[in-house]
């Protein structure tokens, strides 16, 4: 199914668009992590690149000439299986190797790459070579989304560039999509790549329920705000309402009050915040506590996916009332690849959809994303059911 | 449905079992909150009297003089709709009201609430009653595994009675009880009592899956621990690997390795760990790892409801793989009982059973008992689903 | 010079007082142990019993059988000599063994001191009796500020006894007593009893200095308070600032404004603050703050020691601006024993004086108690110098 | 008494060193931020910059345009009485300002330092001058130390030069200088610069003492680890013991056993131990405990200062038995720069002598400078008395 020579394109054009992403930032840009989730751009430059190396060239490359031992140690990510890893919340600490460094490697892993797959093609590979390029893609998502946390999270508030995070307007009018009740088809369903977490189609008995046809806006948001959606404790989850309290959380990621007006960091500098665009980077607890306050809930995954064909999506990774958890049949790759999934099935909620971060080509309706209930620096939003 | 008279024996039947659980403890016992998930069975005899004067006495007992201002203060839990409460860590600060004015309280509230029935009888006043019964039988649960915690960690390990915890073993041949697919139905279905999360019957769809007739035996978590379960990060979540190595755990709760053989705490005291009783005290991360060593998993608590009838239960509290959520159409109560399920919907999984701990009449089929992943000091065991 | 009698009948007197001063708990106060620094009164039964148990009655008391292995273990402080202890901060979780326990100690060692000490006499023997007592009397402080913590830390705010802390004035006019500057001589001096960490007699240059012949009041505190005082960060030390903000300290601890009067929590109960008493349960922090809002500082230990002949002092452990340190050929004492002064001698300050709290015959002019800059439980004050 | 001509040289001459110490730098080693002590070289060019803008130009230069508002905020450190400082442990997180621009910043401010001193010369404003110089100085020395730890806790252990750290070895036979007891003069005492801290020249008793003249060498260091020095408690405070066994420490910081050789890092890279080189990178804890095992003690810092002529010094910060306090009569300045020392004048230990890190003309024998006693990123070592 895979056709080899197009692989190898999109291979090239994904490391091309990774670095493309990194233009706009300084050297100093690539090197901090303020926050534990989020890692230096640099970290992802190597990372990725080091994934091609790691579960390509190492085993499979004969002659191949590792570009440095050190590196393995420093860019190995969550894999336990693969050697002792930094600590995550350390990987700020790290000025070496140096970005010139890391583009040197990026460079040379990319040419033995491509180098290699001219002379060896095979299914297994392929598929490794096609999963490479989906986590290097997974890893542009947050490559972005991170670098919008250590500019947004600068006293200087430096914009990143003119060209991104274009807000598109909520402009149709909302209205119920009903679906009727009974037995659905879940999972993926084709002989395109998917992850193993969407594999086992499956059936699900659904209710009835009605789903929204728009996001909720940032109008919407603001009048949560206005109404003492932050400081009425009924409408929250026991922790979610521990949560704010701890942190003093009173509005969406990114928002400042200016003037007794709303503005947010966007990836193009500080803006008034527009009404009829999506509301972002909100907690799952909020999520709740706005369709809470509104007297709906969020959907499940099942009815967003059975659903998702009435209605626009990929603007905002949307909130779902799923937990995240293996489907029927659920079984995780051997080794170090297993690692990818299956061992985050607990205590994190499924997002469905795809938002302005999300590379071309990356997402598709049995996409699942997940994310701790706390988090927010992903472009995050909501959609209402009943 | 309610029936007046046996449910106000009921509930002084409930009244008596709880003092009857106190008779084995020194009144220092009464006192001390060794970790946060524990409370002091003192404050279980108090805050389960606050419930009938906070929700039956203080707004239908006319003429009713409340015991003190101040236990309202200090017996109140999770309450937030109903004042100030007192921070759940600092319980075991708390050396006064004494024990002595906890049980003249109780005595007040027990004699007023059945004064009160004696004259006021009406379907809202006896679904108070009720839930307040049920709400201390809960305790009862609670108080029963808090005085094994407070005394299993007391370097002395004192034993509480030998009346309780009798171990029944095992002694049924494994086998696989298979359950067709197709359409099942999930949720309380009757008059009786039954907790709001219980309801809103309705249907799933379940895949083709078999069910284990027995719990896990301590024999079988042996071999487990033996096998080296407790050091192969890939049989465990990130987060479960995490808590192993965080916290040093190598075997369940209350276990001790003495001369080479495992001896665990017991109510009555410590004891040789016997092999074909279920092993407990564990939690949904090691239930999680021991099924992915087996090759099996956990079943969901719609395979379990479904499967029960097949199999005896009820010495276990069983970890399932479901979190636990919000039934379809799920409504919490008005007020402050609204605050009994719903705000703890998020990041617990949900055990199903029911254990030695649990007084009689109070399990039920579809009854949901929910707790954060890492807690295991609960009777918690598992059951194997493939 | 140690008479026999007199300090077997001293020995015997002590004991007596310890039980006096718990004699108004309720049983329930002997257990809990609300922050760290403070000890249950349980313990401090124990644990004085403990002291003279393993340096007297076990290694000189011929056919003494110990009362019981576990309390050695249980009632160590941090003698890190003598076995493992119990983790300080886990003392508030033991409910075993039980204050009656603790009392059936307590007077199986009492009798088996008395009886040994009938019959052996020597030097070495006596000094150990001795310094057991000098070991309980400290602990007779501590047990009374400690009982203060917990039950003013109870929101009941239950009273202790009517018959202690009771607040004398301060009623000479103030005044500042001069002293020339020269060498002075500073230490222990004569053949009563004192600690190893007064020894070393030796001398010290003095500037010329002032000292007040009074403790600063409450009348003096609130004036500071009112007049921003805690707001003002140039009076505070960088890390005195820190601990302000971080804690929210805004007035000394136990003191309340009800209906905008102060007020303060004494062993008596709930009390208005009276105004030329001397203020106290202030951090070194604050009365270094309060010394630079008046323009003077705190005295040397070298300063007090010198001057104290010319004011009355023992109302108040008074804070001095002297670091704990050695004296010059300090030497601590071989063993167990040699924990007690030496290793706390970095990052405390000196206290001079003596409290309401302090048993009688327990100070005296060249007695140096010692705790670190934020510690507030016990009766501190401060006098000033210039 | 200040030299108009040479005082500017020597602020030209101090901004230059400055910048040299950071030429062997990548602008990534620049940004981060590894421990809450340790800046990031970029915060120490900026601030330094900061200190003569804020206290010279913007109170005093008719017509300066300050560089930019924002570098006020991001380059403050803990003056409180200036503006909103940027949370010390966050600088790590700041990849803006660039590097490019904090030089510009510098050479901005430079120059504009340079033209107002031509017009303008009077003693308060060279006063300013001086003591700004000797800020920038204190900071190489930081600089050089924060350097050592970003590169020395990075897995790829980077050489910053060739040139620098040059271990003096201690050939001279050890002797005690002995010193007789009597008044001493302790103080500053000269027209030359000193800082606040060292004024007050005052007189001292000191008792008959020895004071070695030399600093302790790595192997009498060895023979302390090989002699278990670190598993003694006994040798150590309490809390030295607590932060040895907290932090598993076991040889000074830098030092790894390879192939059972020891070896540190140091600022040419990774290298054997020498050993009749002085120790460094020790914690006052284990100075002490040093001490504490070889029967000795260190001295106190008038001991130091009165013996100081009798030996070399200069190549460690000799750690002393002294707790950082104020001498007497000791003023603060008024205002901000009132906040340069006496702020810290609690819970530090004094330090004495000079570093390799210390710039030429900056130490002299009445210098003080002070640490937390866990601190060891500093060229700290010891020398004994007795």
């Amino acid at each position: 199914m895979i056709v080899i020579d197009s692989l190898v394109d999109f291979f090239q054009e994904t490391r091309k668009h990774t670095e493309k992403l990194c233009e706009p930032l300084e050297i100093e840009d690539y090197v901090v992590q303020p926050i534990v989730d989020v890692s230096p751009p640099k970290w992802h430059l190597g990372h990725t690149t080091w994934f091609f190396e790691e579960f390509i060239l190492k085993p499979y490359a004969k002659n191949y000439t590792i570009f440095s031992e050190d590196f393995s140690f420093v860019f190995n990510s969550y894999y336990e299986t693969v050697g002792k890893r930094v600590i995550r919340s350390d990987r700020g600490n790290l000025s070496r190797p140096s970005v010139e460094q890391v583009y040197e490697y990026r460079n040379y892993v990319t040419r033995a790459v491509q180098s290699f797959f001219e002379e060896n093609q095979n299914e297994t590979l392929l598929a490794l070579l096609e999963i490479g390029i989906h986590h290097e893609q997974q890893h542009q998502e947050l490559l972005l989304t991170d670098i919008k946390y250590i500019l947004g999270n600068n006293p200087l508030l430096p914009a990143y560039s003119d060209t991104v995070e274009t807000h598109q307007n909520e402009i149709q009018e909302q209205q119920w999509v009903p679906i009727k009740d009974g037995v659905y088809e879940i999972g993926h369903n084709s002989n395109d790549f998917c992850y193993d977490n969407e594999l086992g189609r499956h059936k699900v008995y659904l209710q009835p329920y009605q789903i929204s046809n728009k996001l909720v806006t940032n109008e919407e948001y603001i009048e949560f705000i206005s109404a003492g959606g932050y400081t009425k404790f009924d409408l929250w989850h026991a922790e979610g309402w521990d949560w704010v309290n701890q942190n003093g959380i009173s509005a969406p990621l990114y928002w400042h009050k200016i003037d007794n007006q709303w503005h947010h960091y966007t990836l193009k500098g500080l803006q008034q915040i527009t009404m009829n665009t999506p509301v972002t980077h909100i907690s799952y607890y909020e999520a709740f506590a706005f369709a809470q306050w509104k007297g709906c809930r969020l959907p499940t995954e099942f009815e967003w996916e059975t659903a998702q064909k009435h209605f626009p999506w990929g603007q905002r990774w949307e909130w779902t009332e799923s937990a995240y958890l293996p489907y029927p049949n659920y079984k995780k790759a051997d080794g170090a690849l297993g690692e990818y999934n299956g061992k985050f099935m607990v205590n994190q909620k499924v997002l469905r959809g795809g938002s302005v971060a999300t590379p071309e080509r990356h997402t598709r309706p049995t996409y699942r994303n997940f994310f701790q209930t706390n988090l927010r620096w992903q472009f995050t939003g909501l959609r209402l059911a009943q």
